[in-house]
């Protein structure tokens, strides 16, 4: 195993340059922004957690939680999403706070990976939490403001697609009850959006005739609202009727945001968090594989910690929407003006520097011969500024405009 | 050793809740404008770092470093610093990028904690990197720029105390050459400012008189330019002179600044920063015990990640002053309308609610009867709303007033 070389940083973790930094930032400023008229309240929780507590509870799998011993020899791990923290926060230091809870935050999470994965192994997510309301008004609610929080950012072409875990668990227990093995093999293929190995599973299974076709049918279950209506007819479970029947009214009350021009059904879909108990949903953006929002209702988390609450809410996936938005920040932002001066100019120019940073102006200061002014590139480093001697500009107005070091 | 209980978070880190996170977010943004207005360029950096490289280059104390190992068996650590991995980054990614380099952040870094100390593992810097010009301009600029982000900071009453490293070197090597340990003796009770400990030391030394009188004396070295004069007459030695030689040439350019009323020479402060090669500096608020800032010159620790340039810089210890400035965030920005609805009056009632966010106000929706309404407390989490029922609000302008859930 060969030592990194010194330049290096470990794999899966970035460097954002001052333009990334200004994107992410308007993306993480704006947003926040929407969720704050929203009336959800930012928190911000430590990097650590004890393993014991939140990052058993988290919905990360075991291997995938960043570990490390702290002076007492016990096991804290780098926090792999801000649900667990959160709850762990509304069960402590907010338990007298009376529900429901609207908290927002932005942060880094963690997720240790295979380094021939490419994934991030730190990255950013900017999301909520509402906690103490089980209603599907309080669903409906997160969905609307992630399509809001979506358009903060600057995502203009999405969908969201929500679903219900209790469906295909009723839709199982009632086709497959007992058959545990098959039930987990079928929703890997779901959770994977592996269709093909779904059939093909099914097949495998040897089911009854009417079983298959209605295992096979809810891979037609993805549209507008009549999906729920199929539904209904597809499964007489009564878990997956209730299921149903709150999508329902969760499609209600999106029709009275007016958003639902951004939504869709899909209940072949599976929240890949263990912790959902209810409505999951995802969100994606036109031309893009991978999710850009994601959340759901998760009922049984509080209780891990000693306040059962039901709670739902989503998370944006702000690094990757830091990808899709592109280079649209504004370069204005980057100008620099530079005031060159020499020994005798020097008050006065650092005077007339302090001026403009008064007006917002961005100034940058040098100590400088006339012949070093003069040698200025247009080039990377480059400005437009004036240069001071005795009192006097001894060269003013020069047009040598530039930004920083961008990307 | 007994498992955590659940709702616990481990020693030495903190949740900030809604009240403090604003106060935390009002600093950042003020003092990286005030940064940005000076020129400098924000960055961000992984949380984790090869221990090899970045671990070993920080000025922090190899049992003060957060370790942890990646899946290849790596030793990574949690940056203890923002120094290390921005001269990483200078080396690497901006190795192009022409000098002089202006650089800035806010971010959180880690340093292991004994227990009992009751200091912080986790807290937030704020600071800037100046890299590749060596002049007494530049420093000059770092201490200025110090003394504007304080004061944008919040930050009323505070001095900065500056130092030069070269000069107790220098002294150091003249009257007591080749001996290392009075040498480290002398500067760790510096370095703790316990001058009592320091003339106990000097007398167990039992050096020849006019030494002593020497190196007693050095403790009368704080206060204004008047002191660079009197160091001057103090050591002869070659180093120390041109310490103070470049002292003197910063607090010239601090006076063109117009800063000097925040300044005092204390040729007694040692940084407590292994790679300061030259000048340093800490800053110290009225009535408080430790310091709100600290920097100073590294000229050699850039030629460890294979680009040798001169380097200066400093951070303020953003969660410090947090605690500093009071709760003087505007409780206006925490203040929150409800609206209330019934199932009839819903779309009317979301609709009202997106306008008065279009327009700035932050608006919580909620579900419920009129009996709900009534009954809603003036407490901890009331509001001033409106409810809406059958497209006519069935309470109107009630006067319920409230922030959201506090420090």
């Amino acid at each position: 195993m060969s030592k990194p070389k010194v330049f290096e940083k470990p794999i899966g973790v970035k460097d954002y340059l001052p333009g990334a930094v200004a994107k992410l930032r308007h993306i993480e400023r704006d947003v926040l922004a929407c969720m704050k008229g929203w009336g959800y309240e930012q928190i911000i929780t430590p990097t650590m957690e004890y393993y014991d507590t939140v990052g058993v509870a988290s919905s990360t799998s075991d291997q995938k939680l960043f570990k490390l011993l702290n002076n007492r020899g016990t096991t804290l791990v780098l926090r792999s999403d801000m649900t667990a923290p959160i709850a762990r926060v509304v069960s402590s230091l907010l338990k007298e706070s009376q529900f429901p809870l609207r908290l927002s935050y932005h942060s880094n999470v963690f997720r240790s990976i295979e380094e021939e994965s490419g994934r991030e192994a730190e990255f950013f997510q900017t999301g909520v939490e509402l906690v103490g309301d089980a209603s599907a008004e309080a669903d409906a609610e997160v969905v609307a403001l992630a399509i809001a929080s979506l358009k903060a950012a600057g995502v203009d072409r999405f969908k969201i697609a929500i679903g219900h875990v209790g469906f295909l668990n009723g839709l199982f227990e009632e086709t497959l009850a007992g058959r545990e093995e098959a039930q987990e093999q079928l929703k890997a293929c779901l959770l994977n959006r592996d269709y093909v190995g779904y059939r093909e599973s099914l097949r495998e299974l040897k089911l009854q005739e009417p079983v298959q076709r209605e295992l096979e049918g809810i891979l037609r279950l993805r549209g507008g609202q009549e999906i729920c209506e199929q539904a209904l007819q597809l499964s007489a479970d009564a878990t997956a009727q209730k299921s149903i029947r709150h999508l329902c009214e969760i499609w209600d009350v999106l029709k009275a945001y007016g958003v639902c021009e951004h939504v869709l059904i899909d209940l072949t879909m599976i929240g890949d968090f263990s912790y959902y108990t209810g409505m999951t949903f995802e969100g994606y953006a036109a031309d893009l594989g991978f999710p850009v929002a994601s959340g759901g209702r998760y009922d049984n988390l509080l209780s891990q910690f000693g306040r059962p609450a039901p709670a739902t809410g989503f998370a944006l996936k702000t690094t990757r929407i830091l990808e899709l938005v592109g280079a649209e920040e504004d370069t204005e932002g980057n100008e620099r003006v530079l005031i060159g001066y020499d020994g005798v100019g020097r008050a006065e120019a650092l005077a007339a520097a302090q001026q403009l940073r008064e007006h917002g102006t961005a100034v940058v200061t040098e100590r400088m011969t006339a012949e070093d002014w003069n040698g200025l590139e247009e080039g990377s480093f480059t400005y437009k500024g004036v240069a001071y001697t005795n009192g006097l500009p001894f060269i003013s107005g020069v047009e040598k405009r530039a930004g920083g070091i961008g990307q």
